[in-house]
């Protein structure tokens, strides 16, 4: 089922520096804030990386711009093409937009109008398929084999992975040394990046991915020494439903230290504490890292740590707080 | 009705930069931000002065600073004294408890209890009035010949329009010269600091003021040249119902270019986009400049245009936008 690992380049810590090179002209170097009711709260230190202020609202447009721009201009001429109905959706059509090449997406026809509208907004060319597995993939080959479009996964990807690291090499510069980072995990991406970079950047700090209870999967891929994938997980946190692939079970599996999880009703409150005390418009995804602070306060008191916000792309009409 | 100016003292720009240093310990000079969507929506170069990430969340923490530092250590062992059910209750209680001093509040007994409990939060004393200009006023002064507490006014006091002027110094030295400074108007402290600041240190920079069309008497005002006072308008934007006084009548009908006002539904638009697209907490109240700059496109393309976001502090579970 798996496909095996040689087929896959692992991309170096030259890649990350070579992505960082490659996306600067197009991604915001986002700032790091810091709350003082957070660190008496929490008796940490925290360092909060504000990717929600990333350019199409979140991290994933470091990875889907290095895949981007690493193109030659031949293969650039034919697009690109993904299947997506979130962050990535956005970010890749924000990137072939800035190389001023088409990007297509395949989402199910169930999908938000206003996820859609945003792909459109950016500029990406939806193709729909039913909401299933099958029809995606059947939908999504015959895209690919139209446009001849090189594919570009949200996360099982070494240009992706190596563009995500560039974030855990900017929050490194911005901060005075950390000792412990917390980033949510889903497919894996952010934390893969982050790894790759921390790994030789600043081998002793702890890397902590954070995830739903109920969407745990990555958590117990951990313990089990494989992957476990789970059907349809349900979670607020609906960035982090996705399986880990083998490019993102290498690094989770030789790199990070603890996985982490917190309830829906804590991914909630870290959110809503967020916003109330930040100001600040964070995805339920992203508050997952500071529930499990929350959770864990031995765990983190006394440290210097430093949490990545992935994303802000919040539907403002329906909030999880708010009953309508 | 009105007090005679003599009888308060105009406050100078050289009270401006005392203030700056008797405040900086405890306040944050606060980042500004830009916004490439924004800026192509309106054709101006817009730079948000974000007092919504300040401490107590609004710029009214300066003033109040002020207010409270200058005291000498008698008057300050009396403690300071107010009414306000809203961010001016919050910042005073926070300066005093920097201070270590008593700052006793009269809300009304109606206020919401997020609000008095905010206020306890940062250590303010509540007492409760009745819902009525008598009542307050009764309970006021009770409580301040009780206490012997210094009393600082929202507005129309020229150690909190010092105080506030300093928002407006920093957001010059962070940008490169401004065509244009818009603020929201209520009472007038904001505007009022910005008019003593940039009247001296950059006085080509036209000073607009944004305000509801539903709490439109500063705008009357100003073609009336009197002040206006209306009795209890209602508008979203909460932090701007109260009437202008003698000291920001003073700077108002000096300083301030033009007074621009935008609907209900224009305001919220505003709010709900700022919030979508920068991915920031703002209050309604400080969605009114973007609003008015959107309503007249052509005052404000090509423009260099300075906006301050006096605020963040709102109530999570009851937004504008969503009818629960």
């Amino acid at each position: 089922m798996m496909k095996d690992i040689d087929q896959m380049t692992i991309p170096t810590f030259d890649d990350m520096l070579a992505a960082h090179d490659r996306i600067a002209p197009h991604i915001h170097r986002t700032p790091v804030l810091t709350s003082s009711f957070l660190n008496d709260l929490t008796g940490a230190q925290i360092f909060f990386k504000c990717e929600n202020f990333q350019k199409a609202g979140a991290f994933k447009v470091r990875g889907a711009s290095n895949a981007v721009f690493i193109l030659s201009d031949e293969e650039a001429a034919r697009g690109v093409c993904t299947h997506s109905s979130g962050n990535h959706a956005l970010s890749l059509s924000y990137a072939a937009g800035r190389r001023g090449i088409p990007c297509h997406v395949v989402m199910p026809r169930t999908a938000p109008e206003a996820k859609k509208d945003a792909v459109r907004g950016y500029g990406g060319i939806i193709t729909e398929c039913a909401p299933s597995t099958t029809s995606r993939e059947a939908v999504f080959a015959e895209v690919q084999a139209a446009t001849g479009g090189n594919f570009v996964h949200p996360y099982n990807d070494p240009r992706v992975i190596a563009g995500q690291g560039t974030c855990s090499r900017e929050l490194m510069e911005q901060t005075d040394g950390l000792d412990i980072v917390v980033a949510p995990i889903g497919g894996g991406g952010m934390i893969s990046g982050t790894c790759l970079t921390l790994s030789t950047l600043a081998p002793e700090t702890q890397i902590i991915a954070a995830e739903p209870e109920q969407a745990d999967d990555a958590c117990r891929s951990l313990k089990a020494g494989h992957i476990i994938a789970d059907d349809a997980p349900q979670t607020v946190a609906d960035g982090l439903k996705v399986p880990l692939k083998e490019l993102t079970w290498h690094f989770v599996s030789n790199h990070v230290t603890d996985i982490l999880t917190a309830s829906e009703d804590e991914i909630v409150e870290a959110m809503k504490l967020t916003w109330k005390r930040m100001k600040i418009i964070i995805e339920a995804s992203c508050a997952v890292p500071l529930a499990t602070i929350l959770k864990n306060p031995d765990r983190f008191a006394g440290k210097r740590v430093g949490v990545i916000l992935t994303g802000g792309n919040v539907d403002l009409d329906t909030l999880p707080w708010v009953t309508g």
